[in-house]
C-alpha cells in the first residue's frame, strides 16, 4: 500500500473511531444550528471524495445514491423540482447504518483508485485537501458530540479516559516581543490552506505575551468581581449578546448550590481551578482581558512568539479579524469557496486544541469563528504593551 | 386476568405495534414544533401511569429515573436548580432501548397493581383516562411518523399495507336537517372527556349537510380555478398564513412536471382523484367552501346529522370554535388541565380518522386544532342553508 | 340641507373635534402595529368616500392625489411597479395639513353631491356605511391617541375634562336568565352591520349575569392573590402571552413605590378603586372569572339580558367566538370584505364604550378583538350558572 | 466673542440649518432602527452639552426637564422605577417646538459659560468633543432625512440645490504604492478621535489604488452581468443578506419600465451614469471588486495613498476591520465608551462625504459601519496587487 492510501485509511478510520461510543440516537440530533448531527459529518466528508475525486476521475464509478448529493452537500442553493426545506437535524434517513455503508462503498472505490494509479499532481492535492477537510470535521465531531451530550438533562458521560484529561497548564511568565519587522504566513512545502499562504512582512510594536493560558480560577475571579455585570469591560454587541442569551459563565458551567461544576466528556464534574478556562466566546475573552487591564494578542504577535511557549490545548482567540493576506486569490471552482467567502465578521484563533487531529496543527494555521461562538475548545492567552 | 388489565395490555401493545417498523433514528427527530419524536410519545404515556397511578397508589413503587419526570412531562414550567432549555427533538438520550425498558418496568408494575387489587372508582377512572390519553397519542404517532418520513428528501415508505389504503368515499347526496331544538353532548355511561359532557339543548335552523367528503378531484378544481390566488375566498389571517408559508396545495402534495403526487405512508404516489382530500388546514377547508358558495357545518349540525352518513376516515373541520359547553367546570388538579386550558383560538373537528384507535370514536367526541394545522388526517364536509 | 348632508357634516366634524388637541407630532407615530397614526385615520375615512362614493357616482370628480389610494387604503396587496414596503408609522408625508386639505376637498365634493341629488337606495346605504365606518374609526382614534400619549415617558395629559371621567358603576346584584328559546340578532329597520343580521333562535340554559362591571378594587384583589402567577386560572396561550410580554397588570397601570397609578387621558393618576377595571385582554378577563369561580357570559346571554342592566361604559368580553350567524353571506365586492374575513380567532365583545360615537351603540352590535388585545376600552361582566 | 464660543455657535447653527426645510412630521419618524428621528438628533446633541459640560461645571445650572435624560440618552440601560419600552420613533413628545426650546435654553447657558470663563484644558477638550459629536450627528441627519423622504411613496424632494449635486468624478488611472514601511495614525495637534491616535508603523506590499471612484455605469455593468445572481462574487453572509432582504441594486435605485432611477434629495431622477455609485453595502462593494478581479484597499493603503487622489465625496469601504491601533486604551468614564466598544464586526471606511461637516475630514479619520449598512454616503475605490 502506498503512502497516500495509507494516509487515506488512517484518517478515515479516525472519524469512525471518534464516533465509536455513540448511540445511534446521538448521531441524529442538531440542538443548535452550529452543531451538525454526527452522521451528517460522516456522510459529508464521504460525499467530498465521491463528488470531487471519484466522479471526475473514475469513469466507471457510479453515484451511490442520487439524493445523497442533496443530503450531504453543505449548500442547498438549487434543489431542482422537488424542494423541501429542512434542517440537518430533522433527517432521520439515511440511517446511521446506511451512512456507514456509504462510507464503505466510497472507501473501497477510493482505495482501489489510490492503489491502482500513481496519484500525483492536482488529484493528489485534492485527496490531501479531502483528508484535511475530514480532519477539520473530526474536530467538529468532538465539539458537536460534547454539545449533544452536554445539553442533555441526563448529562451522559461519553468516555472516562477523554481527550479532556490532563489539560492543566505548563508555562508561566511573559515572553517579550521586540519591535521590528517580521515575516508571517506559511513558508514550507507541506500541506496548508489557502488562507495561510502568502508569506509577508508585518511590523510589530514592542509587546509581551503570556506564556500560559488563563485558568478557571482566574476566570472565576472575573465572575466574582461582577465581570458579567459591568458594561465597561464589554463590546456593545457582546453586552447585548450576553443579555439576550442570559449568559453569566462559560459554556458547560453550572453553579449548583454554590459550587461550580462543568460538564466534560466524562460527565458533570466539579470545576478544576488550575485547568485553562475553555468554551468561551471572543466577547468573554475580550472582556476578561479588559478587566485585567490587558488585551488579547494579534494573530501576528501570536505567530511570531509561538515557539516561546507551549500551545495546542485550546484554540486561542486573537484580536485579529479574519481577513485575506496580501495577494490572496480565490482558486476558481468549488475548492475556491473553501475559505475566502467566510472572511467577514469572524475573529482569528491560533494554535490547536485537544480535539485537533494529529499532524493537523501548524503555527501558521488560521482558525476562525464568529465572536459569539463557544462550543469549540477555545481559551484565552493575554498580551500587554510593555 | 381481569378486564382492566386486559385493556391496559392491549392499548399499551398497540403503541409499540405502531412504531414497530421505525428505524431508531426515526424515533428521535422533531422537524416542526407540532411533531414530537416517537420515543417521546412512548415515554410520555408511560410517565402518565408512573406519576398519576403508581406513585400515589403503590407505596413500594420507586421512580424509575429521577430525571424522566423532567424529560417526559409535557410542561416544563419549574425545573429546579439545573435548568436546561431544550426541545424534545434535541434529546438523543434516553435512547430508544432505554425508553422501551422504562415502558417494560412501568407495565410490569401496572400489571401487578391492576391484577392484585380490585381497581374501582377514581383509580379505575384514572387508568381509563390514561388509556384514552395513550390512544390519543397513538393517533399523534401516526401523524408524526408520516410527517418525519414525508418530509425526508428520500421519501421512505413506512409500510405498503397502510392505514391509508381504501380511503375512497361511500356516500353521496345531502342530508336535510329540520329546524328545531336538539340535544347534544355525551349522554351515556362509558368513557368520555370532560369537554363533551354536559348534554344540553341547541336550536338549529334548517340546513343540509353533505353525505360525503370533498375529494382530491374536487379540490384540484379549486386549485385550478385560482383558489390559492383569490383573496375573496379567504379569511384575512388565512391569506396571510398562506402567503408567509408559501402554501399552494394541501400538505404532502407535490406537483412534478405537471403531475400531482402525494406522499402517503407507502411512498410518493400519483394523486388518487376519488379519495377524500386530506391534510388541509381550516383556512383551506373554509376557502374551499366559500369557493363552492357553501359553508362548513357547525359541530352541532354535524352531531345531529352524523347517523345519516358514514364518518371516520378523516377528522372533519367544523365552523365551530372550541368552547366550553354550558356548565363546564375544570376538575381541580392536573387532570383538570386536560382540556379547558386549550379552549381558545381553536376549531372543533368532528368524526374520527383512519389513525384513530379502535373504540376511540364517538359522535359526541370533540377534537380540536388550531386553524393553520394540517399534519393530522383532516378533511372537508360541506353544508349549506337550503 | 337635507338629513343625509347634515349627518355627513356632523359625523365628519366629530373626527376633527376628537383630534383637535393633538400636536402635529402626535398624528404621525405608530407605537405598535394595532395603533394607527391619527392622520392615517383621517385620511383613510376620507379615502372611503372618495373611492366608493365619489369616483363611481360623480363623473366629473377627479382623484385628489394618485398616490393616496396607496397610502390610505387598508390593504396593500398589489402595488404596481413601484413597491415600497413600509408601515403607516414611517410615513411623515402627506403632512397633517395636507390630510386636512384632502378632507376639505372630499367633503366639499360630498356635500355638493349629497345636496344636489336625492340620494337614495344603494348609494344612500353606502354613505351610511361610510359614516358608520368613520364612527368606528373615531372610536379607534380615542384608543390610539391614548396609547400614543400613555406610552410616552412624559405622560402628557390630553384633556382635563375627558371622556374617562364619571366611569363609576351604577348597578349591583345579578339578573337571572331562565332556560328557554330566545331570539337574537338585529330585527329593526335602521342601520346595522352584516354580522348582526340574521335574527335567529338560540336556546339558553338557566344562568345569572352580573348587573355591574368588575371594579379596579376587585381586580386588585385578584392581583394580590397571585392571579398573574397561578397557572390554574389561565388558558395555556394566555399564560404564554403573559410570560412573553411580561404582563402583570392591566394596560396603563403602573405600580410606583407601592401605590398603583393608571394613565388616563388627563394624565397619570392614582387608581380609583370603584371604577370598572379597563384595558384588559380576554385572557385576563377569563382568568379573573376563573379565579372568582365564575365565567364570562356568552354573547347571547348578554344580548337577552342587556335591558336589565346599564351598559355602555366599556366593551364587555364574552366567551363567544366571533362566528357568522346562520345564513350569513358575504356581499360581493369590497363591501363584502367588511366583516366576514375576520371571523376567526377573535372573541365577541358586547355593549359600547365611552369612546363610542353617539347613536352608534345597539344591543345587537357585535364588536370583536383578538384575545390578547387591550388598548381598547374593554371590561369584565361576570356570569354564573345558578 | 472668543473662538470657542464662535465655534459653538457655528456648529450648533448648522444642525438647525440642515433641518430647516423639514416639515414637523419629518422630525418624528424612524422607518428603520438605524435611522433616528431628526428631533432626536437635535435633542441628543443638546443633552450631551447639558449633561457633560453644564451640569458638572456650572453650579447654578438646573436640568431643563428631568425626563429628557431618559429620552435623549443613547443608552437606556437602567431606567428606574417606571420602565417603558419604546423606540425613538414612537415618541411624539417632546414636540419639535419643545426640542428647539430645549436647544435655546442649553445654548444660552453654554454661551454664557463659554463667554464668562477662560475655558481651557479638559473642559475645552470636552466642548470640542461635543462639537465633533454634533458634526457626526449632522452627517447622520443627512442620511436619516434622505431615508425618511426617500422611502415615502410620495418621494418628496427636500431641496433642489442639494449637497448631492456635482458628484461627478475627477481623477482617473492608478496610483502605485511601493512596498515598504510607512507610518499611519494621527500625528498633529488638532482635534482627533481616540481611535485614530497612536501613530505607528505598518509594512505595505506593493499595490495599486484607483484614483477615481466606481461609477453608476460601471456598477450597472456588474448588475447586468448577473452580479447579484452569481454566488462566486460574494461572502457567504453577504449572499444570505441579499437573499433575505431581496436586494438587487443599490439603495434608492428603482427600475421602472426598463429605466433606472434613483431617489436623491431633489426627487426621483434618472440615474446619472458618470456619478460615483453610492449607498452600497460593504458586501456589494466587495462583490463588485471580486467581479472586477480586483479588491478593496486596506485602510493603511488608503491612508498612505490619499494625497495622490481627490477624496471626500463618499465614504470609501476598505477591506480593514475596525480594530484598535497598537496601544489603544479606553479613557475611563463615559467618554471612554465613545469608540472602543464598537470595535467588533465593523469595517473601516475612509475619506469623507458630501454630508460631512466642513473641517471634519482628515486622512487619518476612521469611520466604521456594519458591512450590511448602506443608508450612508458610501462608495467604492478599487485596489489591485500589481
Amino acid at each position: 500500500m502506498n503512502l497516500i492510501s495509507e494516509q487515506y485509511r488512517t484518517v478515515r478510520a479516525r472519524s469512525v473511531e471518534i464516533c465509536s461510543r455513540l448511540e445511534k440516537e446521538d448521531y441524529v440530533v442538531q440542538p443548535i444550528v452550529d452543531v451538525s448531527p454526527p452522521k451528517w459529518h460522516l456522510g459529508h466528508t464521504t460525499w467530498f471524495f465521491e463528488t470531487l475525486v471519484l466522479l471526475p476521475n473514475v469513469p466507471e464509478y457510479k453515484v451511490y445514491h442520487p439524493e445523497y448529493h442533496f443530503v450531504f452537500n453543505s449548500y442547498y442553493e438549487s434543489l431542482g423540482a422537488r424542494v423541501i426545506r429542512t434542517d440537518r437535524g430533522n433527517l432521520s434517513r439515511p440511517t446511521v447504518d446506511e451512512v456507514y455503508r456509504y462510507r464503505d462503498h466510497v472507501d473501497a472505490a477510493m482505495m482501489k483508485f489510490l492503489g491502482a494509479t500513481m496519484v500525483v499532481g492536482p488529484i493528489a492535492e485534492l485527496v490531501e485537501l479531502g483528508l484535511n477537510h475530514e480532519e477539520q470535521h473530526q474536530e467538529l465531531l468532538w465539539y458537536d458530540i460534547k454539545y449533544i451530550l452536554g445539553h442533555n438533562p441526563l448529562f451522559p458521560p461519553y468516555q472516562e479516559d477523554t481527550i479532556e484529561n490532563d489539560l492543566a497548564g505548563l508555562d508561566s511568565g511573559w515572553h517579550n516581543i521586540d519591535a521590528g519587522l517580521y515575516e508571517v504566513g506559511y513558508a514550507g512545502n507541506g500541506f496548508h490552506f489557502d488562507n495561510e499562504k502568502g508569506r509577508h512582512r508585518v511590523f510589530l510594536e514592542e509587546a509581551a505575551i503570556a506564556k500560559s493560558l488563563v485558568t478557571n480560577q482566574e476566570y472565576l475571579a472575573f465572575i466574582n468581581d461582577g465581570g458579567y455585570k459591568r458594561f465597561e469591560f464589554w463590546h456593545a454587541e457582546g453586552w447585548d449578546w450576553m443579555k439576550v442569551n442570559g449568559i453569566h459563565a462559560p459554556l458547560y458551567w453550572y453553579e449548583i448550590d454554590g459550587t461550580w461544576y462543568r460538564y466534560n466528556l466524562s460527565g458533570l464534574k466539579a470545576l478544576e481551578p488550575d485547568e485553562p478556562v475553555m468554551h468561551i466566546s471572543f466577547y468573554e475573552a475580550w472582556a476578561f482581558a479588559q478587566w485585567k487591564g490587558m488585551r488579547l494578542p494579534t494573530e501576528f504577535e501570536w505567530e511570531i512568539a509561538a515557539r516561546h511557549f507551549n500551545w495546542g490545548k485550546l484554540w486561542e482567540w486573537t484580536e485579529s479579524a479574519y481577513l485575506p493576506y496580501p495577494g490572496f486569490k480565490r482558486v476558481p471552482g468549488p475548492i475556491g469557496e473553501y475559505n475566502g467567502k467566510f472572511m467577514i465578521n469572524q475573529k482569528v484563533l491560533r494554535g490547536a486544541s485537544i480535539a485537533t487531529a494529529p499532524g493537523h496543527s501548524r503555527a501558521t494555521y488560521r482558525n476562525f469563528f464568529h465572536p459569539q461562538l463557544r462550543w469549540m475548545y477555545s481559551g484565552i492567552r493575554l498580551a500587554k504593551n510593555e
